[in-house]
């Protein structure tokens, strides 16, 4: 018996009804991955690789501008190393797979599959660093890490997933603090201008810093249902694991002396950012400057004598103006085609028929909002080229609408609860007074947690919303992905 | 106290010395990689990591040209997943890395972390793949890979090494087997015209295939010591992977079939043979096409008045013209700075000085052979891509001349020890009947093992060199790696 041919488009739970559900039939439907026997794990498909690899390409572009150099550390952590430093594996250690056999023989120290890697990277420089003038190291690494979550959903929280992690070392506090901060705005530059997420800069709180940092920053993301998502992170460790690991080099003033560290990471997740920032309920819509084909050609009657042509000649032309382009001259409908690659996000469609080409014409369709245009075939190239920048500003200006419209300045913890209840979830803002206790209260009363504090400050009230007393800073309050 | 700079130009073993301990001194001293307490993995360092980025570039354009998509699975493999295919399981389990628990968790079905991909593919091919049209499926991905090995060294044998692997699954055997031969030849092609590497191409004896294959094809290449080195490899599977895995689509007769699959992989190893390959007493020499550094412009008396700003002059120029050149004006001296660049095998150095300046010319010096040059400074740039081309000629047939002094045609077995007795190691060419025994013998009373089966054969006899039968094929035998 045969099976059955299991590409169609089927249409996908509605967004209003069942956001989760929407979620993950975006991530099978378009084909981003698929389920496998690993538990926690998944396989990434083509499409959905394709979107890492735009992702990492400008970011390592980014990265490599700046002066960073890519390394590439050992997978297995021993347990001895781990240990080094007392935030850092009480952070870490609940969390970790463990390797205790090799072949057949069991091992001594037992290798935990890394995280993070923080550790080996000290290891190393403890090994390098000597003097001043080895200093800074400015290193990077695009590896996949491993944390053994109890729930998972693809992109947003796997057991293994892949990032980038940067580990820096540098002479002085001041560099290293200048150096969390450019990396923390190179994210931000890169989320807003190419992924077109807006979002909110602010450092952690005490409570949600990482393990073994003095300081982590964070850019906050809102998606369409209202939940916040943390889209990267960066961290000032000052000294702490130079202490650790015996990290020491010959100064200016030949004395010994403790550098200072940062470390700075994106993952997948942000392709589950762009998903639920942007996604609508005819599936993905991609961000211009990740999207593995920013158009493709519909042919409309392709049969008729000229049109594949005409078509290929299009194809041509936008190869050439590099733009990724594809041609789809398969034997589906042209319907079955228009809902296929809406499904799978490509900014722009461009359709061409017999009609269009007496006219010397073709039809431009947006992604985001459907809009349909005709453009002359001479101006094929610029108008799309225009048409890609009008898509990322158009879902950019969608999303930060969608972020403005659920923000809610409150200043008690009356009107959180109410603005939760009335307009759904959201960001809230709301004056704390640098409390721990206050932080928990907030998170178990009105459901929301602290995201950060914002480097742009508002003066909301002069008391902290929990408990009255004098406020410190404001604070963007969430519920977290 | 001040530790002591660790950065400074060391002497190197001499390599008639002690090749492996050469070996080793270039790995470290060319700050290719360094140790970590990980047993058996190491780090690779930025400019090692660099190459590693290049042959990657390069591949992984060539891949796609063919068509082939990246995707990503996970690292770990359940046990019970790994099982699926006998000779695959026996071949592998008592070698890979064990993870027992997750967290404080024990599991339930171990997992192994990927020592090879083949189960993840079958078992997601059994997922998506469902009539001839979902064929073929032209799949690669960039990780790395654990192996448990005893006896651990830099680049050629480690416990986690980076590799590509590429499975593909096609409609017909015939497709199958094509594609095993067309990536074959991408990998010797990549070999000899961008590492400047010679290669045999040729058929693994049967013993010596991969666990699970029908048939393994490999490149082979000869280093500098005489001992071989398998440098890529790829798998005919036949549908004996599908038949484990239940991988079945419906066919053009709209019957039921298995498909056909390959594997293909190259590894870090690749950074070992072009070390092996090319280097020499002064430290690396590296192919120009993936020379993290293709030119080093070394300023001579910089402090003159003129010098660095002619030195960026010419900086500029090459780096607009695309080639990969780096300005060193630091503090050293002219002497370290040319022994530094020629340890981390910079193909072309260029000299600028005063007196050059005066006459409108540089100097330029190919690494691999010392040979001292001077350009008019208007044509730097068609001379250094002219020079370029030289070192990979150069270097190509110095290897090339290295192979064919150390192949010996063998017709007994007494001429095979004599041979490898007086010319020391290299590849022996000798007739083999097709029976593992001779196999076995030739190497146990000899010490040189089957390589492969040339595709290009010789008739040099009409016997098996070791039991006098009728010979089938001529076979390549050498020590490996």
């Amino acid at each position: 018996m045969a099976k059955k041919n299991a590409k169609m488009v089927d249409a996908i739970t509605s967004m209003d009804e069942d956001f989760a559900k929407w979620y993950t039939d975006i991530c099978t439907k378009a084909e981003l991955i698929a389920y496998t026997s690993v538990k926690g794990c998944m396989v990434i498909r083509p499409y959905g690789y394709a979107i890492w690899e735009n992702i990492q390409k400008n970011l390592d572009e980014r990265f490599k501008a700046l002066g960073h150099e890519n390394v590439c550390m050992p997978m297995f952590i021993p347990e001895s190393l781990l240990q080094k430093e007392k935030d850092h594996v009480e952070g870490f250690a609940p969390e970790v797979a463990w390797v205790t056999h090799g072949g057949s023989e069991k091992l001594e120290d037992r290798l935990c599959v890394r995280p993070t890697s923080e550790t080996l990277f000290c290891e190393h420089y403890a090994n390098i660093v000597h003097s001043y003038r080895d200093l800074p190291k400015l290193y990077n690494q695009w590896v996949s890490v491993v944390r053994w979550e109890k729930t998972t959903r693809p992109f947003l929280r796997s057991r293994e997933f892949l990032w980038q992690e940067g580990h820096t070392i540098h002479e002085t506090a001041q560099e290293a603090i200048d150096e969390t901060e450019r990396m923390l705005d190179c994210y931000a530059d890169f989320c807003q201008r190419d992924l077109a997420i807006p979002v909110v800069k602010g450092r952690k709180t005490d409570s949600d810093k990482f393990a073994g940092a003095e300081a982590t920053y964070a850019i906050e993301a809102l998606m369409h249902d209202g939940k916040a998502l943390q889209a990267g992170t960066s961290h000032y460790f000052g000294d702490g694991f130079a202490k650790a690991f015996n990290i020491q080099f010959t100064g200016r003033d030949n004395k010994l002396a403790y550098p200072h560290q940062t470390s700075w990471g994106v993952t997948t997740r942000l392709i589950g950012a762009i998903i639920m920032t942007h996604g609508d309920d005819n599936g993905l819509v991609l961000p211009p400057a990740v999207a593995p084909i920013q158009a493709v050609i519909v042919p409309v009657q392709q049969f008729k004598e000229g049109v594949l042509d005409k078509a290929k000649e299009l194809y041509d032309t936008l190869k050439a103006a590099g733009i990724r382009v594809k041609l789809d001259d398969s034997e589906q409908s042209p319907g079955w085609k228009f809902a296929e690659y809406e499904m799978k996000g490509v900014p722009v469609r461009i359709e061409i028929g017999p009609k269009d080409i007496e006219n010397d014409q073709c039809v431009i369709v947006t992604r985001h909002n459907r809009e349909k245009t005709f453009t002359g075939i001479s101006q094929l190239t610029e108008t799309v080229q225009k048409k890609l920048e009008e898509v990322r500003d158009g879902i950019y200006a969608k999303a930060l609408e969608n972020r403005e419209n659920k923000t809610y300045r409150c200043v008690t913890m009356e009107e959180i609860t109410a603005a939760l209840n009335e307009k759904g979830d959201g960001f809230v803002k709301a004056m704390w007074c640098g409390d721990e206790a206050c932080e928990d209260k907030v998170k178990e009363i009105t459901g929301v947690g602290s995201r950060c504090i914002p480097f742009e400050q508002e003066n909301l009230s002069d008391v902290c919303v929990c408990c009255g007393k004098p406020a410190k800073k404001m604070v963007l309050w969430g519920k977290a992905y």
